[in-house]
Parts: C-alpha cells; structure tokens; sequence
C-alpha cells in the first residue's frame, strides 16, 4: 500500500496549519506512513509554486481542479474562504477523494445540505476543521462525563469572547455586513456549539438575544454606516434528559482574545475549562474529606492521550496549531475505518442548523425547536 | 444631641452581623459619634438576655413590640425570617424609627408594595441589607464607569453561584417548595440584580429559563417528593441604552461558595470581578503600548475607600463581615441626610419587581417588559 | 467573676486593630464574658479622651503608668512604637497585669530578653501580636501537617514582600538607618518565620545575603545619602530532621501589597498559601487516580475554624483585621490556661535570635548555627 | 545554493522534537528554503531506517560516523545521552559541520571545555539546545529590561521545580547516583541558569544549600541505599551591578510539572513569569493612576515575534514542542552569520561552569566567585 496522498487548497493561516499538520502527523504519532505531501493549489501558479516549496508540497497548480483531478491524490485539505467550500468539496467528493474541510461549511444552509449530501453519496470521509475538540484536555472532558466523574450532567455554561470587533472607531467592513452572516454566531458561535454538541450532543430548543454594541461604524469617506451584524450573543439552551444551559458569545470584549470558557455542572461534580489556559482543567468533586475539597487544576499530561505522543512530560504544554496535528490523525483514522473522534458534515450540518435556529429564535422573540 | 440608639430584632447570623457593625463603626471611621446599643430582642427573654450580654446591648425584650415602643431606640436593625419583614419593619416605621432590614423584603410582592409605602409615608430612613454593594472594589466599579474607563458600557455578565443544594441525596427541605418562592432566583439571585441595579439601573426587560436540575428529592420516609422550585436560572437582560446583559444563577453548583462573578464589557475596556476574591479586581483597558496590554488585577488598596478607614496599607484584604460595618457607615449618613450609598425599600422594591418579571417570563416563554 | 478588664496603649492602626479586636471577640465567638474596656492612654489627655469615645474605653488618660495603676486594667495592650515595649510591658508585667504587645518586641536583643525575663518571672500571659498564624487557613496547615497529609516534610520557601520601599526617588527615610535596625529582616521578616516556627519549630542554621537594591536615596535637600538598611533579604535555613528551606524577603518589590507565599513540599504532597489570597489554600496530594490529580484551591469554609465563629456559609472570606479577633480569643484562652495557639514572649524571642543570626551570617559570609 | 542538508543523531524525545523542528522551521517563517533531511543515525540499522522513513529523512544508518562523514549533510543534531556529546559533537566539528547539540554538553567539565575548544578552532556554528529562551515571552522580557521597562533591574528570583523524584518509595536509580552529576543542579538546573544568563549574564558569585529530601531509597531486593545525589537546592547568586538573586531547584516537588517562574524586580516595576504557563506574562509598572495599578496578564500575541510566524490572532497559544521550531531558525540564522538569540558552545561552557561553583560553594560552606 502506497502512503496517503495529500492535496491542499488554499495557504493562508489555515492552510500553512494543514500543512504544518500532514508534515508533523507521522513523526509525532510514529504509528502511520507518513503522507505524502503531493498537489498545492493557490491563485496563481507562482505563488502556488512559491507555496509549495515552502510547505514541502511536490506539484502546485493555479487551478484547483487540476488538484482534484490529480489522480495521486487521495485527500483534499480545502482552506479558502467559506464561498468556495461548497463548489470545491462537491468536485473533489465527486471525483472521489476524501475531504477535510475548513469550518464552517458555507454561508448558506442550502449549500450545507448540498455538502452533506454530496458526502453522503460518495462514502468518502468528509471532515470538518474543528479543532477545538481535538485538544486531549477536551477529549478527558468527553471522557469524565462518560465514566460518571460529575455525576448526571444538568447544566452547562459556555462564553466564546475575543476582541477583534471591540473597537468602535474601527471602520466598518464586511464583517459588519449582513452578507457576512449573522456576526458572532456564525463568526465563531460554532465553535461552542461543536465542542457542546459533541460532549452532550445536539441543543432541542434555543432562544437568543443577538446584540449590537455599535449600531454605526465609521467609513473611509468619515460617514457612519449602520451595522448589520450581531458581535454579541446570549444564548438558552435545553438539551436532551431535562440538561439546561446558556452561551455567550462576544468579539467586542475587549481583553479576550481566545476565551473559550467552560463549565459543566453535574450531579456530584463541577469541570470548568478556558481555552486561553489550554493546558489546564479544573475539576471539583467531593472526593476526600470536606475540610480539603476545591477544584483542582489539573495540568495536561502524557496520561492525557494524544498529549504522550508529543512530549513525555506532563506539564509542559501544547500549542492552538498542534491540535490540528491531532486532527489529521484522526482524519487518517477515519479514512482507514478506525473510529475518529471527528466533526463530519453530517454533525457539522446539525451545527449550522442550530446556528440558523439561533438567529430565528432571536428574530422571532420565541423559543425554537431544532 | 445624643448619639444614635440602636434596637436589634434577631440574633442569627445577620443579627450577629449587624451587631458587629454597631459595634465597630465609630472605631473603624472614626468620624462619628459612637451608637448606643439600647435594646435586643429575641423570641423568648433568657435568649434575648444572654444575646444582649454577649453582643454588647443594654436592655433585652422577648417581644419585638417592646423594643419598637423603646424611645431610646432610634433605628431598628430587622434580621429575622423573611416572612417577619413586612410586619416589623412597618411597625417600626409608624413608630416613628428608621429601619434597617435585610433583604429580601418579603415573601410576596404585595407585602413588599406596604412596606415601601410606609416608608415613604413615615419619612423616614429605610434600608435594605444589601451589603455586597459596600465592597470599596464594587463601589470602585461604580467610579469606573461614571469616569467612562472602559467607555460606555454595551454589556454585562453575572453569575451567582454556589452549591448548598448540589447534592441530589439532600433531604428535600422547604426551600424546594413552591412557598419559599422561585428557588435560586429570589434565594440569592436579588444580590446580582442589586449590584447591576446599583450601577447600570433597573432592567428593562427581561427573558429567562428556570431549571430543576434534580426533578425530586427523597424524603425523610425513603420517598421522592417533587421539587417545586428552579435551583437554576439562566437570564437573559435589557437595559437603557441598548445595553444586553445575562445572569446565571444557580444554587446547585458544585464547589462554588459565594461566586458572584460580574462582567462588564465597554467600548473601552473590561471589568471583571469574582466575590469569591472580594478583594481583587481585573481591568483591561488599551492604556500603554499594545505588547504589555493584558488584565490587571488591582488589589484593594486605601486608595479605594473606604478601605483606608479599616487598614492603611494595601493588599491585607476585607472580609464579608466588614461589609456590614460600611453599610452601618452608609445608614447613618442617610439619617444624617447626607447622601449614602444604600438601597431603600423604593429601590428594593423594584429589585422584587424584576425578581416576578423574571419568573414570568420563564412560564410564558417570553420576554417581559417591566 | 468579673469579665477581663482591658487597658490599651497607642492608637495608631494597630491600637485600633486592638480595639476592634476587643469590642468583637465576644459577639464572633459567643462563648466568652465581653471583656470590658476600661482605661486608654494616648499621649495627651485630649487625644485619650477623644480616642476613649470613638473605640468605646469607660477612662483614658495621657499618662500611661495611670493606666497599668489601674485595678480594673487586667490585660494591657501594647501597640506604640517598638521602642517603648520594653518599658511598657515591663512595667505592666511587674504590676501583674496579662501583657498583649505588638511585634517585634525591641529594637535591641537585650531588651527583649529582658522582656521575656519580665514575663517568665511575673507568671502572667504576655503575648506577642503576630496575626497571621490566627488565619484559619494557616492554622489549617498546621493541621494537616500534624496529620502528615502531606507526608514527612523536606523542604519549604516563603516569600514576603511588598513595595513601600520600591521607589529610589522615595527620600531617605529613618527606614534606610541602621538605627531602625537591619531592613526588611527585622522590618516584616518576622512574619515568615513566626509562621515558620509555628509550623515546623525554629531554625537551626541560618545563612544569609542581604541587598540593598539602591545604595542611595535622595534627601530634602537635593543630595543622595548612603542607605544603611537592606531593604531585601535572601535567605537559606536549616531546619531540625534535615528539613531545608528559603526565604526571599523584600520591602523593594514593585506590585506586590502584602504577599507572604508559602509552600510546604513534603514526601506525599505540596502545599502552598498566598497572603494576598488569604482565603484559599492550595493543596497536592496524589490522591485519587493520575489523571485528575493536580493542585486544589481551598476557600476557607466553616469546617476550618474559628470561620465558622464569623460565617456560617463557606467562600465568603475573612479579612485581615479579623485575625486581630481570632487573636484576641487565644490571648483570653491563655489568660483561662487553656492552650492557646499564640506566639509568648519566650517563642517571641527565638525569633527575635534568629533575626539577629541572619544578620550576623550576612556580615560573615558563613552559615550561624542557633 | 542548495538548502541545508541536516543529519539527526539520536530518535529520542529530544530526536523527535529536533526532526519535527526541521520539519516544520520552513512552512513556520515562510521565509528560508526548505532544510532537506538528509541523513539518521540510530543505534543499529533497522531502527535509523523505520525512524528516518517516520520523520523524513532520506538516508539511515546504524554508524553515527557515516553520518558525519556524507558530504551531503551541513549541520548535525546530536540528541543522545550526554556522555555521547563529546565525542559527537567534536567529530562532527572536525568534519566541518554545524552542530546542534542537546544539553547540558557533557557530563565533565574537561570534556565541556573540549567541545567549546573544538567549535572555536573548527569556526562552525555550535549551538546547545536550550531552547526555554526561546519563548516569545522570554524574549520579550529580554526586550523590556533592554528598554527599561522595569527601571534598572535589581534583583531576580527563579523556581524550578518538577515531580519525577517526588516519591520516596520509588526505587533508587541512576538519577541517585554520583556519577550522574549533582541532582537538580545539573539536571534541570541549567536551564533557570541559560534564561538569567541570557536576561541578565552570568553570575558572579554563588552561595548554595543542596538538599537530599530522601536521604536512602529502595532498592529492587528490598534494601534502602544511600543516595548520592541532592533532588533540591537552594542557590543564592551575586550579579554584576550590585544584582542580587536567588534560585530554588527541586526534582521532589509534588505537584509541580514543568514550574519555571521567573520573578525580576526592579527600580520601576516587577516582571513575573511561569513556564507552567508559558503563554503569558506578569508585568507591574506605575503606569497609570494608582486605584488602577497592578498586575497585568499578558497573553502572547503576534506582537510578540515570532509568535505572528505561527498564529495571526493573539492569546491561541504555543506549544513546548515549538518553541524548538522557533531554535531551528536561530540556528539557521547563525548559520547565515545572522544575529542569532542562541546559547553556544562558549556561553554553555560558562553555565556549566556556574553549575560546578555552585557544587563548590555548598561542599565548601561559603561564597564562590566565578
């Protein structure tokens, strides 16, 4: 058997991480044969070309369907704006290849489904790039509430907050524009919404408030243009088994820059977790006697699966782009037919379901149930 | 002119805190005259004799009434049972007393609604123990934001947290019953609304979901009774301004013991805050170059007063106890007619006011505006 | 039997500490006759007299010797200038009255050994006012240490340090004298190792470098003047049972307020306390299985006592002045002889000696065997 | 020109991390040409081939000579245990290559000071593999002491602490005999000694307190033998200009799993650091108004190069692991006779010679000057 073929699309901060990722995936898990890095596409052959040296890659092309066409291609790493995802992970499922595509899908629901379905039919591997949950810490989170750790989970709080929309003297631009989507929610609401959906599963009924901090931004020409987007959101939730919640979602707080705060409440314990101290979780249970009881914050270590693959030290710390190492193991996993603790395009077609479900619950005023 | 008299009904916790806070309040400040302590009164006259020993009162009564038709008394200190409040504290008040109650004002609205208006009636002073307010780093928000440190507020975040009821093996008790009131809304929820009242002012609407996160609870004969009250409240606020905000309580969170923690999110700057370390306080703002910008965690200090009339030096730290004693303070610069940082029975009363709109929004499924 | 009569000398910070600490021990622990406050001497009958109202004492006096006269003076607390302890409490003493002094005892050894002289042949308690061994927390470390939770102790590090002394523009002070004595050592390094002693006995050999992190200051008149005192202080120690240790001391550390970091690393566990969080205590044990195993934040809670004399409701928090409460029930336990969690002239002046020891093995470059 | 042709000596941890540096050091900076992994050694054939298949090299062989001896390898990363360091590393000199070697250099001083004598005479480029300095954060330190940001630094504290040797009941093994070298000292002591040599150059006078927590430990027929070798020290350093500082170092510190933290104080404020949490950094600076001075969190961001080579957004977090990426392109840059933030041959010999006196200083009970 031949190793896997890899094909990339796209060499923005994204695509350098794929790359980054199939370089790294075989030296640090030492359990695959080692990807072959084979086509790179970009806007334009120079630069593609220009790319491909620097990635490792071994053909470029200015044209993506070449890519595709590429018959030493086994997996494409689509990572270009979310307007083309439907288009190039419709062609490359089409011609058979197995795609591992950024998050989120597409702007539109209807090019989702598209995406879904189109996955369907191939019965190739379609992943979607999130990474979140990827982090061993995360993944001990899934595992704790699987053994019981807290009891009977009933409740759950998340707040996603960054800062990029925090200024108000900042000019208005595209992100501002209803074109964009719905603002935070959409932005990077989904990243709550996966890690949620795959610790819990999927949300039953949603109710939102989607708020605008600055009704106007500033333009070039020094005119006030009214914004269109929500760069904040508070969010109900209830999810299966009576479990209730709620997520916070701000890219105009300023200070955050990649808090994704968690906290879980169960029956006989508490887990709480923020994305800006990755390497850190802390958990709350009655064990031991009274007088010494308080959360713990526990240090990612090697008995923090994947974590052993990368360093034999606990305490020692993994960064936001090696998760996506671990990632493309598990999409190596999926494409053998090993179970991967991965987001598909079917659970990521629920995800942009419940996003859209949002917004209307906040339109609307009303609860909505998925 | 003699110095104040003071009279105590009830000698729990919380009379034991506000006989602490007569106690100590001349000798912490320093700049009045020493209260009288002139009358205690408890249920039977053997426990109100020994209180009174014990907490420094001249003369001790087994009938409240007494106490109230004391002409030494000049201000009540009511510290019983919710359910006594309204009849107590209007007896005082058309005694001609100023009263100083602990919150809440009572179990029903109606009652709530009497008492602020023999209040109003009797002229006098009339205060609710609403004392997380008094924490100089609190008051010290409340400076930030007049000053527009972080700029103009566009959102905020409380939580209340702690874990009195997380334990589903609890014996069910009365606080599940439907007579208490709404659970962790009305138990504890008024003290995030009396902070966010106290800084921002009232809501303005309101949308919530209450959650049972155990449906029953065993009874002492090995049978499981249903549980009438929300030990969870996931709220959803609007304010003037357009300000969007969401409280989440919850009295069933295990290993949380007083978390009271606020957010507030400006075009300029953040302010976070965590009872839990009442003495420290974390600010961002975009002072100074961007490569050292990150939260600042201000540790109490003279320079916050009135921190500087309990300890002269930074960084030693308040307890909660002592917020009583700069309550006391600020009750006595009301009966002064200075202006004083409380909260009166007409402010209380919209506290109430919102508690009712939140549980009604939850059963309707809607948003209500008060 | 009458209640203790109480005498108080100085009512600077501490004096009040004092005064507090008596009018509230009866009420917070309800267990004791409510001392009474008889007699306060400050320098000057207006200022007595004045001060006598506001912290509540029946006399004063401007004359100090008036005071320990005084029949109904049972107990007197000390809290002038270090360098009137030795007469004060000698006197006192001699007129066989109970003696509460503040640390440290004296500038000079000799006079501190006359102290303790005093005491040991007057048969009365004389107690030295260092507070924050009474933290619960700290106590609560005693506790566990004495339960070998954290198995056979081997090494342990404190560090105390605030910043009044931080700015070189600050002008000369009688604080860079050496007539104020060594710096930072004697200045608050007696904190440390009245903890120290508390919990693992005194010091065996002691090894210093002391610093001066400006050798000059500026004074009044333009010019800069040697500084004779080091305001930092680098310490190694040697305790009985090979347990070694560190303590980093300074006056000069910009930021921090009142920081005494603590850690307690023994066979089976670690634990470590910060001062400026005085309401948490960390904690290492290995108990439960490896993945969960990590350090737990403690808030101090009713089940570490006294709290539970102040606060019924964990989390909550005691502040720095409360100590002075705790303390003053110990010295009434004393005064019973009952045993009494305090630090006498005796343990007093062991510190004292080591103090001087640090000293000495800083100006010899060598290790001084106690 | 050709791009770098690397061998890589050693697949361990350390291999590992260096054939993922290699890797990734082009698709990270974008901006050099690809390194070709040219060449791996390992103990026997069949292992140098499945590891250079894992991490990408082109040729393997069981004889680290032939290694050194293809033409078409420019730079050798030596990753073997240290006693093989000095036979490496001066055969690859000799041959003219670059090298890049793990530390500490060797376990003897003679044979340290054979290796810095080889590199100079050879006058290639040879790096020690200290890569905690290259922290973005690190560095950045190094940048704000440069410009001052604390005023002139005056004293430093640094605490290195981890577990592996915390248990007593583990059995004796090597790390607990002499011939291992010191303890801590040298085993993990090197590293607080690069970052302070790096931040502030060497010491120049030590005073030192070594430890033994466990004086015997088990042996495998149920024995307990002597131990050798000092799990903790405590170190006391003089710096140039009157600096002054002290590190503590324990293998025996339960709970603690990578702890570097890192204290500088000086005349205008305080940096504070912990490897635990190598993604921020304290700094306290008088900027502002003092009711809003203190500490600030600083997350690392891409204003703290090369942090923006890895991630565009700030506070996402880098990993140990590449910290190596980031020592990779320093090397790559001494190699281009760049200006490189590297410890070589010649400051590494004087860290270890720093190590030596400090194993002096506490045989002998006194001061070394170095």
């Amino acid at each position: 058997m031949t190793s896997l073929g890899v094909g990339l699309i796209g060499t923005g901060y994204m695509g350098k991480c794929h790359a980054l990722a199939w370089n790294a995936v075989a030296p640090v898990f030492g359990d695959i044969e080692r990807p072959r890095l084979v086509h790179l596409a970009e806007a334009g052959a120079d630069l593609a070309a220009k790319q491909a040296r620097a990635l490792g890659f071994e053909k470029s092309t200015g044209d993506w369907r070449e890519l595709i066409a590429d018959r030493d291609v086994d997996i494409v790493s689509i990572t270009t704006p979310n307007a083309f995802h439907p288009e190039m992970a419709i062609a490359a499922l089409e011609a058979g290849k197995h795609v591992w595509c950024e998050k989120p899908m597409a702007p539109a629901f209807a090019d989702a489904e598209r995406m879904a379905e189109a996955a369907r039919i191939s019965g190739r591997v379609a992943v979607l790039g999130y990474n979140y949950i990827q982090n061993p810490l995360i993944r001990h989170i899934g595992k704790l509430l699987a053994e019981g750790a807290i009891g009977k989970l009933h409740s759950v709080r998340v707040e996603m907050d960054e800062d990029f929309m925090a200024d108000p003297a900042a000019l208005f631009s595209w992100k501002s524009e209803a074109s964009s989507g719905y603002g935070a929610l959409d932005d990077f609401g989904v990243h709550p919404l996966s890690i949620l959906s795959t610790l819990l599963g999927p949300a039953e009924q949603v109710m939102a408030d989607l708020a605008k901090p600055f009704p106007t931004r500033p333009t070039q020409d020094g005119k006030d243009r009214e914004v269109e987007t929500f760069d904040i959101a508070h969010i109900l939730l209830r999810f299966a088994g009576g479990i209730s919640g709620a997520i916070q979602l701000s890219r105009s707080a300023w200070g955050r820059k990649g808090r994704v705060a968690i906290q879980l409440f169960g029956s006989e314990g508490t887990i709480a977790y923020d994305q800006e101290r990755m390497n850190e979780l802390q958990i709350f249970t009655r064990e031991g006697r009274a007088s010494e009881q308080g959360f713990r914050t526990i240090l990612t270590a090697p008995i923090h699966p994947p974590y052993d693959k990368f360093i034999p030290a606990p305490g020692h710390g993994l960064g936001f782009n090696e998760l996506k190492i671990i990632e493309a193991r598990e999409v190596m996993r999926a494409i053998s037919g090993e179970t991967a603790h991965i987001i598909d395009f079917q659970s990521g077609l629920a995800i942009e379901k419940t996003v859209h479900a949002i917004a209307h619950s906040h339109r609307d005023g009303c609860w909505v149930r998925l």
